[in-house]
């Protein structure tokens, strides 16, 4: 039965490198043809698409299924709309495929250029959402490169609903359908399959939470990048604006609580422990966020004791951990050990201390005065994106178009040989 | 004593955190000046240098070592001046870190810059030559990073000797000496340890033969960079000019036969097979090449069957496999199936050929009537060079300096919050 899997799971994968290898040679105006395709698609079978994703809620419904993951299971005529507008958007972007990245003549002639290539066959994992299902294929698409998803079991009517009806719209754009598949979903073994499959597969993106990462990281062969673990710190400096300091945090901690970008935790510059440390209690806790706090915090009523546990927590919810700390660089330790390398803020009016944090700290985003909800490929003019890189290697922060491509060298001379040393 | 071992490679790469830690901090003057100390030491302490390397000489002669390996290992004065210019040269070059790589004020007034930063802890895992060990810990500091350098335990006096050289320069200069650190080099275990230090070490850089690669790939959780395999074809199209393909054929092949853009595999059109078979085979005999062949060679004398085997084999020596096909599209078909992703090589005089053969071949380097032995850091002008990537991700073709980064967003705001969606 598993051979079974891993025997589909590779001849998909050899299915999307023959397409791949199609697509390598299609010009923007073909993939951005099949782009409106595909949108125009979704709009036209939405019933269709509709009834699968009834389906998958009425399923998860008897499941026992929490109403946070019903709701973002759920699809709408709005949502449709939603992703097919997303795929117009990725049409109108610019290809980043053939961009020269550097280029020049050698003394001796010989003309070279770094050219963008797509990575060819990409495999995304996933969870609930069935939208990603489309804004993964459109920014796989337009990039060059061939999609294997492998989304959740929960999602499975509407992803094979969905899949279908892009993969419909590529073939009638003259497009090979295989550019987008979807992989099996019952199995976790699929996910195991797909991150050992060298050679056949070029990069796996996993999305979802730290026990899907680490599965990755501790079995892939296949090259990955890590995404979207966010333990996000929000710090105070002894510099700072307190009005402004309550804002960020808030807005930081509370605008959207299930994303990444959220914060998880506070750090207060002893200096201004005294006056903000009251005062952000109250408006945490009247914005209903529950705080874990250090000996500090809890003088304050309602704070919860934090364990060790807590500053390593990514809560994505009305949570907090929150602590006083005795220096900027006390802060940058304290990020160093507990951060996961995703967005970390500072607040303060003090330039040396602004540069001084934003040399440190060691993440994707390092903001000064600026809310961490700002870490997202379409703030970041990204047009669209696939994930939040964590990871070093290749993309770090939102990865859009060009964070899904490679490079290659191409020089083109007229029988240049090499002199011998 | 694997656990000793263990936490031995995992205290260096704790004090080399803390060295990076502060070497990110290092302006580009402080580091130019520690790298011209690390030079100028070189040279002042070269006997006691050569006097260590004597030692790996006379241990490796009578361990029987073949005089290949032992000339790769012989250091000297003229040696030691190479490196230590090379660490001038590195001096010399554009300092890579707080390069912006983006920036825009976003509509909202943020500003965002995205800028290089250093990747911090990098392992090296080399063979034989002692010369890498000062290469690449003067890329390393160059870029803002601490390096791990697990060396041969063949060069294990040589490298003691020039690391201790190199960090007593770096002491001097005042810069942190653990930002260069040697790693036990008795055991394979300490690579073992070193790629499985996830957490501890950014990422790992192993330059050696496939062996070396495969355990790399099959064990690491911490980022690696494959490096330096390479089975290089050099194409010989229906319209390539024959003279010129002669001399790219033989200049690719014996230019250098044991690096990795030398070619080891020779592609010929049916078109001009009649012509250019007998001339070819005569001229890489006349230089000492052994062709392993298909049915079409084996017919000139001399010629040696090739097995499948022969089409994947990166010989390193005076041998190359030969066979003819009936098109561009089969030449490409055949590189996909045996290429290592290193250089591929064209000639040819007609533009849709050289067209098509770059868009579909499927590597590091491409190139159209131009030896494979280009594929050079330093002949691509990046001054310098860690090795040759002939993986897609983060990295593609020779590694210089910037290929040692990683990157950071950067945003300045004056209390930026996000609105609700």
């Amino acid at each position: 039965m598993t051979d079974d899997l891993r025997e589909q799971v590779h001849a998909a994968a050899r299915r999307a490198r023959v397409a791949a290898d199609e697509l390598v040679l299609a010009t923007r105006e073909r993939k951005d043809t099949a782009l409106h395709e595909m949108a125009a698609a979704l709009r036209s079978r939405a019933p269709e698409i509709l009834e699968a994703n009834a389906k998958d809620i009425e399923a998860g419904r008897a499941a026992g299924l929490p109403e946070g993951i019903l709701d973002r299971l759920a699809l709408s005529e709005t949502r449709i709309e939603g992703v097919a507008k997303g795929l117009e958007t990725v049409a109108g972007l610019a290809d980043p495929v053939g961009e020269v990245l550097r280029g020049s003549i050698l003394p001796n002639g010989l003309e070279l250029r770094q050219v963008r290539v797509p990575m060819g066959v990409v495999g995304m994992v996933y969870e609930a959402r069935p939208n990603v299902t489309v804004d993964a294929a459109g920014l796989a698409l337009k990039s060059g490169n061939a999609a294997l998803l492998r989304g959740s079991s929960t999602a499975e009517h509407s992803n094979t609903a969905l899949v279908e009806v892009l993969r419909d719209a590529l073939d009638k754009a003259g497009l090979p359908a295989d550019c987008v598949q979807l992989l099996p979903c019952h199995d976790r073994a699929s996910v195991t399959h797909l991150i050992t499959a060298r050679g056949l597969v070029d990069l796996v993106i996993p999305r979802g939470g730290a026990g899907l990462i680490n599965a990755v990281v501790e079995q892939a062969t296949v090259p990955t990048i890590e995404t979207g673990v966010g333990n996000c710190h929000v710090y105070v400096d002894a510099h700072a604006d307190l009005d402004m300091a309550e804002s960020i945090v808030l807005n930081s901690k509370t605008r959207r609580t299930s994303v990444c970008n959220a914060a998880e935790s506070l750090l207060v510059h002893a200096d201004v422990a005294e006056a903000f440390v009251p005062r952000i209690t109250k408006a945490l806790q009247n914005a209903e966020v529950t705080i874990h706090g250090d000996e500090q915090f809890t003088r304050q009523q309602g704070v919860v004791p934090a364990t060790d546990e807590d500053w390593g927590t990514e809560y994505l919810s009305l949570d907090i951990s929150a602590r006083v700390v005795d220096s900027l660089d006390e802060a940058v330790r304290h990020i160093a050990r507990h951060g996961s390398g995703h967005t970390e803020a500072i607040v303060t009016d003090d330039v040396r201390a602004a540069r001084r944090f934003t040399a440190r700290v060691d993440a994707a985003a390092v903001f000064v005065n600026a809310s961490t909800a700002w870490t997202d490929g379409a703030e970041f003019g990204m047009g669209a994106e696939i994930g939040i890189s964590t990871q070093k290697l290749h993309a770090r922060g939102p990865m859009g178009l060009s964070e899904l491509t490679s490079s290659k060298w191409v020089a083109w001379g007229e029988g240049h040989v090499r002199p011998r040393a």
